[in-house]
């Protein structure tokens, strides 16, 4: 059994990094706060005797000897965060990780195979475009050179903000992996509503991300006849409301998010000259997220012609939906309800770091209820008993694969 | 007649100010790059002999002794612009009037009331709201204390940027006006449409700016379902889009512009926060504007609702139509048919700092053609024969008042 206090101040101590003036935390992918977080994880790690490598986009990978050299047991998630962002989106399935780590050194466990604990670089994606990209890299699905150039929300090259903070490494994580769990709280609202102490998670919805830029003219908002217009900020503006119109009317699980929508020169008496915005559609089933892809273009068509814009649109993260391994996640389910907890089993909203191990070993991910369903906001918050719930069946499935 | 290739070179030099890379100019009120603006037209008012002072809200006049003391003739304009401007909104109507007065220097004219010309602080309103600030503080619209402590979009008071750049006055302008003239692009299409060289403004429509913020809560883009949702991203999207089709729906003369829109955090997998927009309203029907305000006042309230989201709005600027004196409106006509120029009577779609002067002394504008009916654009363009025809029209009409 793991220590639920030890766990909840692993947690505090990280979320003390880059914390918020009235809660939460600040961590955005390769800024200076993140860097300290990176340095306190590393840190943590080798106190517990894990040897520590970081590879070539800054993945970090503390691991455990084992009785043979061999595939290793992978525990992992991220410590980057969103701007506004909480204490657990991703910190929980490392410092479980870790609180696994400190349990079998504690009862002195050597294990067959080796358990390594992987941060990985930029899950969110909200400073880097795509989201999970560290992982997405690791298991070779995307350029090294290629993610190394990509240019962020302000303006800075991935490759560049790596080797400022000194997390441009040359090492690299497990050369073959036994099996792959991530410990993660729902980020929705399902287990809360329906009192379960632990989420299966099946795999995990499709997401797609489009970047959209308008070209319009910027004019005089007094004397500029309606007609005359070419209003990048109107388009912009009709385009996020069909957004939430067309996701209202598919129903089911479409989701759609406008998060990003951004105008020039954004003054009160001017017509805008250009806007960005970007439109996050997601949903279980690809050919229903290819639908709602199809309505977009559509939109943007229908809208950029009306409003006489001009438009490019880019896209910025496109994965499918995933499936995790079905052993695993019936070893989850069989190993909470052995713990003598709710299960159930759902699919994931939130993209994650096992998605793309999935491509290349066998992952499964286990959720905790979120306090509200709320998560990317300082409020996010799951309770420790759930917290501790989650890194017990972590570690028992842990030391199902690398102690078999 | 004034010289029509000294007023370009005037308006040039004063273009160099701010210029822009690619054309156009940068001049937002009370920046470094207008302090550069004022010091310079200090310097080609002191050296065309002008007495000049600067009163408590940075509103700059020149004046040139006369026959006798007495009412002034006022001759003036703005020289802020946009942060995407062009070289002429506001600049012609201060530099024509440096021309009036070299033209009068030049021909040795002693004129029976002294002519003065004023450059008003913040006429744009991009910086500072409302626009025409200066001029309305001058007529006593608008407290000084209050003005100096407007709060600039880059969150700068304005009393302090005033200070900072040296144009915090003690002086004040003419306490008598025997008249006050404004020659200014028409920053519209309609007489470039119709080929006409003078505009004779009738009056100026009403201004109605409205600043809306929007309380939603931020949440997970991926993982919170439709109905949970408080998307001020999206209240914000559907209010923009609903005011560009009540505008439609209302036809005839009215236009609205949503000019800001800003979300926050602004990341791409994070339902916004807080929503901040404008909205410009204007119409030359103050019954009609009124309705225009009703209809986005209802607009929020339902938006707002249906997306579970909280608003307060902030009046920015409330400006009724304004008509000119009708005195003077004949006479900008006949003083254009006399010099052979065609001319046709219009509203004014922007505000000018006329139609606050308009408040304490007859006020009338002259008008010029603008080229595809653009401003607020770094492609703004007035041809040098009109600009020329219409400091004549501007010299013409000053005699008339100044040695009648
Ligand atoms: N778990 C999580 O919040 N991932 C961020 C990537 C996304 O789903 O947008
Ligand atoms: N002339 C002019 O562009 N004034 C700016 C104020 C406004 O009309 O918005």
């Amino acid at each position: 059994r793991i220590d639920p206090a030890r766990l909840v101040a692993r947690i505090e101590r990280l979320g003390g990094i880059g914390a918020l003036e009235g809660g939460g935390v600040c961590r955005l992918a390769l800024t200076p706060s993140e860097k300290l977080g990176r340095d306190h994880l590393v840190a943590e790690m080798t106190a517990l005797g894990l040897d520590v490598t970081v590879d070539a986009i800054g993945n970090i990978f503390g691991t455990r000897k084992a009785r043979r050299e061999g595939p290793a047991v992978l525990l992992g998630s991220h410590i980057d965060t969103v701007a506004t962002g909480g204490l657990y989106d991703g910190a929980l399935g490392v410092l479980a990780g870790l609180e696994v780590i400190a349990t079998l050194n504690d009862a002195g466990v050597e294990t067959e195979l080796p358990i390594a604990v992987a941060a990985f670089t930029n899950e969110e994606g909200s400073r880097f475009a795509p989201d999970m990209l560290g992982s997405l890299v690791f298991v070779g699905g995307l350029h090294l050179q290629e993610a190394l150039d990509i240019v962020s929300i302000d303006g800075k090259r991935l490759g560049d903000e790596l080797t400022a903070i000194g997390y441009a490494g040359t090492g690299h994580g497990p050369k073959e992996i036994a099996a792959y769990f991530e410990l993660h709280i729902e980020q929705g609202p399902i287990l809360e509503d329906e009192k379960i102490g632990i989420g299966t998670v099946m795999g995990v919805q499709g997401i797609s991300w489009t970047e959209i830029t308008l070209n319009g003219r910027s004019s005089h908002a007094g004397t500029t006849p309606i007609r005359l217009r070419r209003d990048a900020g109107l388009a912009a503006a009709r385009i996020a409301a069909g957004v939430g119109a067309f996701v209202r009317e598919m129903g089911g699980d479409q989701v759609g998010t406008v998060g990003v929508l951004t105008l020039s020169p954004n003054l009160v008496n001017v017509v805008a000259q250009k806007a960005v915005m970007t439109v996050d559609l997601r949903n279980p089933d690809e050919t229903l997220l290819k639908q709602a892809e199809a309505r977009l273009a559509a939109l943007i068509e229908t809208v950029t012609d009306e409003e006489n814009v001009t438009f490019e649109t880019r896209s910025l993260a496109r994965f499918e939906p995933v499936d995790f391994a079905p052993v695993l996640i019936d070893q989850v389910d069989e190993t909470a309800r052995a713990l003598c907890l709710s299960t159930r089993r759902l699919f994931s909203g939130a993209g994650h770091d096992a998605q793309m191990i999935a491509r290349i070993a066998p992952a499964a991910m286990i959720f905790v209820p979120s306090v509200n369903g709320i998560s990317h906001n300082i409020t996010e918050f799951t309770a420790a008993a759930d917290l501790a719930n989650g890194a017990n069946v972590l570690l028992q499935v842990t030391l199902k694969q690398a102690l078999p």
